[in-house]
C-alpha cells in the first residue's frame, strides 16, 4: 500500500515504539504511586513533557498532557470560558469540528461565537478579526494549518492583535506541529493544541500548551493529576512515545520539512500537468508542506478514494473525522466552492516515509482512475474531458 | 521487586501487548478513514467492543470507549445531568475522587448532591439510599468495590431500588471488573465505568457501559466518533489491548478470582497472626478478592511504604491518585476511623502474577519493618508493642 493520508494519522516511528515498550512491559507502575514503579513512571512522563515543550519552545510547566488533540481543543473552549465573566469567543469558519462543535455548545450556553470568514485560499483576514473584537471577547481560536486544504494562517499577525488587547489566543496546531517550525514565544501564542499521532507518535495522547499565567479550568475532574488540570491515571507508554516523537520531529524538522515538501511538490506538479481539469485548492504558498488538495471536475471524490484503495493507495476526501458526520466539507464551503467543486475533491497528504517512486505510481494510477470515472461522468460533455487526454 | 499495588495499576498481559503490536506498527490507520487502513482499524475496534461488552454481559452497542475510568465517571455525572431537568444526585461518601470531584462541580452549578454515609466496614445501607430518593433525583452513583478498603456494595439491592423508581443507576466498577463476575443485566445496572489498566490492559483507555435507552450527552465534542458520544481519533492499539484484556479476564475469571483470593487470604492470615496490633479494614467477607487493607497502630503508613520499597516491595497507603491531593483518606474518615488509625494504614493488592513465595517474603519483611518503625514510635508506651513481639 502507498499511504498518502498522513493528515489522518501517521505511522509510529520505530524509535518511538521502542521508547514505549518498557512501559508496556515491565514498567507498568501508576505514575502517582510512591514506590519505585511509580517514581520511574513519573520520571518518564516528566522527560516526555520536556521533549514536547522543546518542540514548540515552551516551558515544560506549560504543557498539559491530554488524551489527544480533540480533548485539548475542548479543554481550551470550555476551560477558558467556564469560570470567566466573558461571553464572546471568536474563531474561524474553517476550524476542525473539535473546535466548531464545542463552540456550538458554548452558543447553547448563551455565549456569542463569531466564525470569521476566509478568502478563496482559506485564509482569515487579521483585520476582520480586529473588527470583531469586543470588550467581552475572552478567547480567540484560529487554527494554525488547515486539516483539509493545508492553508497556514497569519498566526503572528493574529497573535499580535490578541496580545495587544490581552485576549487569550489559542491555535489548533494539530496538523502543523512537527511539520513546520513553531515557536510559541516568538509567535505570541497563549494556547496551542498538539496531537501525537499526527507526528509519528501513538494515538490517544496529545497536549495543550498553556502559557504561564493563563487561567484555565479543568474539564476532567478526579485524582488531580496534571496539577489538577486533567485527572486520570497517566497513559505513561503513550506519553513517553509522544515525547520521543516530538524529540525526533524537532531534531529533523528542517530536513523533513524539505523532504516532504519536495515530494508533495512533485505530486502536485505531476497531477496538474498530467491530468486535465484539475485544480489545486488551498493557499498556493502559505500551506502545510505535506498537504495537497485537489478538485477533479466531474469526478466524485469518494469514488476516487475507493478506486485508489483498489489500486493500493490510501487517500481521503478531506477530514477523516467528517466521515462520521457525512457532511459536505464546511471548509470548502467557506472558501466559496460550488457543490460540484466540493464533490470532486481529493486530499493527498505525504509523509517522511513516502518516496518519489510512490508518487510516480500514484499519479499513474490516478490518471487512469480519473479517466475511467470521467468516462461515466454526467459532466462529460460539459467539461469535454476527452479533448485533452 | 514484589508488586503488591495491583489496585493502582497492573502489568499488561503478554497476550494483550501482542494483540496491540500490529496497531503500533503497520496498522496505523485512522479508524474513520475509508481506505483499507481505516477499515482494518475500525474492524479491530468493533472486535474489542464485543470483548469488552462480553465481560459484563452487555451488548456491544452499549459500550462507549473513553480515555479511561476517570473520563467514564466524568461522562456519567456531566452527561446524565446536563440536558436533564433534574437537580438531585445521590452518591456515597467513599467514592473515588473521579466521582466526588465532578459531584462538587455539579454542586457549584446548583445541583444538590447527597453523599450517603457508610458503616464501619465501608458499606452503604440501601435503605439509606431509599430514604434520600426524591422526584428530582436523576442519578444514583454508587461504586462497586472500593479502591482503598475493597468493600463490595450491595449493588443488586441498590439497583433494584433505582430501577423501581426508574432512576438511572451508575456504578464505578473500575476496581471490580475482571476481578469478580459482573452481569449488568442481571444486576440491573444502567451505567458502569471500566478501566483497562486495572485488569492487565494498557493505560489511557476505558469504557462506559450505557444501557440501551439511557440518554447521555457527550462531554468531548468534535468529529463525532463513538456515535457522537466521544469525539477524538480512536486510540486503536489501546482499544485492541483493552478488548483482549477483557477477553482474557472473562475466560479465566473463576480461576483467577480463586487464585488471587487464596493468595490474599494467605497474606491477611499471616499478617494478622505474625504481627501484633494490626487490624484488617473493610468488609471481612464482601470484599474484592485482591484487596487487603490494614491499620498498623503506631506506625506511619507512608514510612511503611518507603521502607517496603527499600525491601523491594511495592505497596500503597490507599488510592494512588490521592497522592496528588495529599489529603487524609476520605474513605477511612467516612468509616469512622480515628486520625491514628488512618495514619497507620497500608493497602496491599495482589494480582494474578503474584505467588505464595512473594507473600511469605512480604510478611517477613513487613514484620521487621513494623518492629523497627514501632521502636521509634511515639505510641510505643501506649500500645506496649514490645510485649507480644
Amino acid at each position: 500500500m502507498i499511504y498518502l493520508d498522513n493528515a489522518a494519522s501517521t505511522q509510529i516511528h520505530e524509535d518511538v515504539l521502542n521508547s514505549m515498550l518498557p512501559y508496556l512491559k515491565e514498567q507498568y507502575g501508576n505514575a502517582s504511586s510512591i514506590h519505585r514503579y511509580g517514581r520511574i513512571a513519573h520520571k518518564a512522563i516528566e522527560k516526555a513533557r520536556k521533549q514536547i515543550a522543546s518542540l514548540i519552545n515552551a516551558d515544560p510547566s506549560e504543557i498539559l498532557i491530554t488524551s489527544g488533540g480533540t480533548e485539548s481543543n475542548n479543554t481550551v473552549l470550555r476551560g477558558i470560558t467556564m469560570g470567566n465573566a466573558c461571553n464572546h469567543v471568536i474563531t474561524s469558519s474553517i476550524e476542525h469540528d473539535a473546535i466548531l462543535e464545542p463552540c456550538k455548545q458554548l452558543e447553547k450556553n448563551g455565549l456569542t461565537v463569531d466564525y470569521l470568514p476566509v478568502d478563496k485560499f482559506g485564509t482569515v483576514d487579521p483585520l476582520e478579526l480586529k473588527n470583531h473584537l469586543s470588550d467581552n471577547t475572552c478567547l480567540v481560536s484560529i487554527m494554525f494549518g488547515n486539516n483539509e486544504v493545508g492553508t497556514i494562517q497569519k498566526i503572528s499577525e493574529i497573535a499580535k492583535i490578541c496580545n495587544e488587547k490581552k485576549i487569550p489566543f489559542h491555535s489548533d496546531a494539530i496538523q502543523a506541529v512537527g511539520k513546520v517550525p513553531i515557536d510559541v514565544k516568538e509567535l505570541g501564542i497563549d494556547l496551542l493544541s498538539i496531537s501525537s499521532h499526527k507526528l509519528h507518535g501513538p494515538k490517544g495522547i496529545g497536549a495543550l500548551y498553556i502559557k504561564n499565567g493563563i487561567k484555565i479550568d479543568p474539564v476532567i475532574l478526579g485524582g488531580g493529576q496534571e496539577h489538577g488540570l486533567r485527572s486520570g491515571t497517566e497513559n505513561v507508554a503513550n506519553i513517553v512515545g509522544f515525547g520521543k516523537a516530538c524529540e525526533i520531529a524537532k531534531n529533523n524538522l528542517d530536513e523533513n520539512m524539505l523532504y516532504v515538501k519536495n515530494i508533495r511538490d512533485l505530486l502536485v506538479d505531476k497531477i496538474l500537468h498530467e491530468i486535465p481539469k484539475v485544480t489545486l485548492n488551498g493557499h498556493p504558498i502559505s500551506r502545510l508542506p505535506n498537504n495537497a488538495h485537489f478538485t477533479f471536475l466531474g469526478v466524485n471524490g469518494e469514488d476516487l478514494i475507493i478506486k485508489l484503495d483498489e489500486y493500493g493507495i490510501a487517500a481521503s476526501t478531506g477530514s477523516a473525522c467528517s466521515v462520521n458526520t457525512q457532511r459536505a466539507s464546511h471548509v470548502l464551503q467557506a472558501m466559496g466552492f460550488s457543490h460540484e467543486q466540493i464533490t470532486g475533491s481529493l486530499r493527498l497528504t505525504v509523509g517522511i516515509f513516502n518516496n518519489e517512486k510512490e508518487i510516480e505510481q500514484t499519479v499513474t494510477s490516478l490518471k487512469k482512475i480519473v479517466e475511467e470515472l470521467r468516462s461515466f461522468s454526467p459532466f462529460k460533455e460539459k467539461y469535454s474531458f476527452t479533448s485533452k487526454v
